[in-house]
């Protein structure tokens, strides 16, 4: 399937200024960055750095005070494979690939460790693969108030665990908490998705089964298969679309994907298959 | 029912120690003390003070340093009144008395105000009144492990609601927090419990409900009705059996409660009435 | 000194509520109410409750939907002692009044426990009685930024202590802990603070000292002398001005407090004596 | 310098376990490891990993139930390089490799986020460069008390710094907290350490200066250029020596490091000048 996506962002940057941008769409064998353009204005260079596990772009941008505009546009073709998710195993930690168990440790928004008791009574017993996740997904959904405002930037999934509520963030991290702490790594995905509402980055997350990462989403907010990733990491701390070292002002962002050529709306109902879109 | 009871506590006081103690069985309406010695060794004066809200009797033992050992004994007649939980609903807050409203308010260790949006989700549609409570109780018992050594004097509802173990101060926190979140007035109990395997202080709480405080233990470790009560407060910062300004070296305590005359064993099976000692 | 002061309240009341209130002056020796007024607009009832341990006053009003406005005037005559600090000593436990050590205990905002060794380590060895209460005063002043907005409802003295900044309940609970991890009593004093910018509420404390409780405020941000107290407690869990059962959404509100006669400015020095209203 | 060391672990195994090691010495051009032996008895495959990012040498064991003996020997050539730290400046967050900004993020037990307001009021005027992550040292060895016992594997540098006590491991994560959140790449480093008393394995941390890690250690309990590397990562959670999938008894562990040839004693002066064994 093929989106066109993009963003515009604005600063007012008040101090000398370093910014960290990771916006743009990767490029995996199943999505092609097609065309794509990154104009900042006024002009400052973009040094570009691809991340050697993640894969990330990062950009740097080194900006004195002054009004800058950012807008990125792609053209991009997806196309998320999807399987029947009865037949996905979890992988015993005996053979996982070992470069993989990085993903099972802890980090600063999924603390894993501390939810374990709960995850192993809660999810213990419910299936194997892909179907625990699912359930873990479903038990999110069903537990955690999807509210706008309910957490900040220091909030983890210890919090939002308690606190039951949160965004597309928090919903991720408590995801990424229990499948690690069950022995399944799993990662933080930053995207655009098509059909979120309202438009803006989105929060997603990739469990490791059966050899090969498979995303969820237990918002329950967008479609697995036109989820185009930007970056992967740990949690939140990994993959922020913007960081700065300085001072800044935001102005109104906006973020947009729509399907190019009219392409038919998807079936607004829930897949039940499993969708993946990168390999081991 | 008639009980003796009593405990046996030493110490190793190694600096110039204030000891603030809190282990004699409370006077009550239905917990008659029939008699009672609390026997200081080597003697020293034991200043008694009756607070004024909660009646605790509170001791003030001025230690040079030595070893001390202290024993309480005492023999109680305690008839718990046992009601129909079916008809014992909640009071609005608009009748609640106002001097009741305290025990309303989060505390140390029952961060009510943290927890309110889980308390709501899981336990606003189960029934109300004494049912509630006890939909309660058994959700804790039924979630939380009872797991000697998993917690600590820092331990809190918030962390034993996250980390799922805890002990019978640890039930009683967390009780107590769903009922306050769910404006419901709630207190912590320390008390003399038959049938406690193994034998120690225990903990467990009151909630208010149709104008009269209502026992319970989340625990399922003693019979409600065999409960001798010591002290109650906001939740264990008020209740601490020994409290310590100073230095000391605890020995083991000894801690038991016994019927007396060959009293029966109760039915082992777990009540389904509501059972108070004390009144609104 | 005379003041005359008052709040105007407005609530838009959205579901049957039960609301409690605490913003009169609290009449004591020192603090003499000498007329005031407290309308509620439209008429409800407003229900008295004087605490018993405390002497707060508490109002419960039960409202139907609707609009309310809350308007409290006062005129006061305050008469502050004033004392050398030099000779105020602190208290050992071992002569505290017992029902004073309700207030060494750890509360919802004040975990004393946890900040122990900070406080022994830092205020151990600087002075007793009121000089060291004064060194803990302005090592907050001099630690944390007062700022608007970085705290909420939830932010205790544990976070304000990591994170370094916090508006006046916020230095008022960390001023608590230190004291109460150091074996002093201390509580938490809400108020009417005569040249406070911009007027609100204030939060100050207060920690028994050779035998009476003094003032104290470490944000700096009103004289001492010319706190007309509301409220006290263990912490602002016991001190709210307002409290809501229910569902309203809260209007701008006015505090106010003005010398009476034009009594001339204060100096605006910050006072080196030891200031009281209360006694033991 | 020359050093023999080594470790001698054992394990009962109750149930199919799998072990994650990670206790070799790195090879590094400064580290040159002369000979060595890993012998795991009853034999098993130790299937190794060389992370991409870190270089870390992780093994897999698959255990069957049983008990398992590891004993690990290495010599190894250390030479560490000294410089004067006047010289080594910060790098601007503008300059610093890409590939090292990951070391800025916060991570599970390093929540720089939380303490940056602290970390700035501190040692934001406190020279620059190498003399700032020294100071840094100075202000956690001064105000934490290394005490054994006092935390556990859940404790992160926002407790530490609270709670004013841990040991190496505890004393790290604070200082790559502090250097993190001023804009200073900080990372864990595990260790062997000549004369740390009692020997075990060590943790101190690195700091990103003037293009270079250099090496810190704010517990003082073994000179800089003595510490043998065994992995890295961003804090604890991605260096542990051991970590299990599945259920084992550890038994008493050995850990030794001694110079080879009866090299003198090193001064046991603290040096004065900066540490490093890796380039940038």
């Amino acid at each position: 399937m093929k989106f066109s996506l993009g963003c515009h962002l604005g600063y007012e940057v008040t101090t000398p200024t370093t910014m960290i941008l990771n916006i743009e769409a990767m490029r995996l064998d199943r999505q092609q960055v097609q065309s794509e353009s990154l104009i900042i204005s006024p002009f400052v260079e973009a040094e570009p750095h691809w991340a050697i596990e993640s894969g990330n772009l990062y950009r740097r941008l080194v900006l004195e005070p002054g009004e800058y505009t950012i807008d990125y546009r792609a053209e991009i073709d997806l196309v998320a494979s999807r399987e029947d998710p009865a037949g996905i195993a979890e992988m015993p930690v005996s053979r996982i690939p070992l470069e993989v168990l990085p993903y099972l440790y802890p980090s600063r928004y999924c603390q894993s460790d501390l939810l374990a008791r709960f995850a192993w009574r809660e999810f213990g017993e419910i299936g194997t693969g892909h179907d625990r996740m699912t359930a873990i997904c479903n038990w999110i959904y069903q537990h955690v108030d999807y509210l706008s405002g309910s957490s900040d930037s220091a909030t983890s999934a210890y919090d939002t665990f308690s606190q039951r509520a949160g965004v597309c963030r928090d919903f991720a991290h408590l995801g990424i908490t229990f499948a690690r702490a069950l022995g399944i790594p799993a990662r933080f995905i930053s995207s655009y998705a098509w059909q979120l509402v309202p438009q803006d980055f989105h929060a997603v997350f990739e469990a490791y089964l059966g050899g090969r990462w498979y995303l969820f989403d237990a918002t329950r907010l967008a479609p697995l298969d036109s989820i185009v990733r930007i970056g992967m990491g740990r949690d939140a701390a990994d993959t922020a679309f913007a960081t700065f070292y300085g001072s800044v002002v935001p102005q109104p962002k906006s973020v947009w994907i729509e399907p190019v050529d009219g392409a038919a709306d998807p079936a607004r109902e829930w897949t039940t298959e499993a969708v993946s879109v990168v390999g081991g």
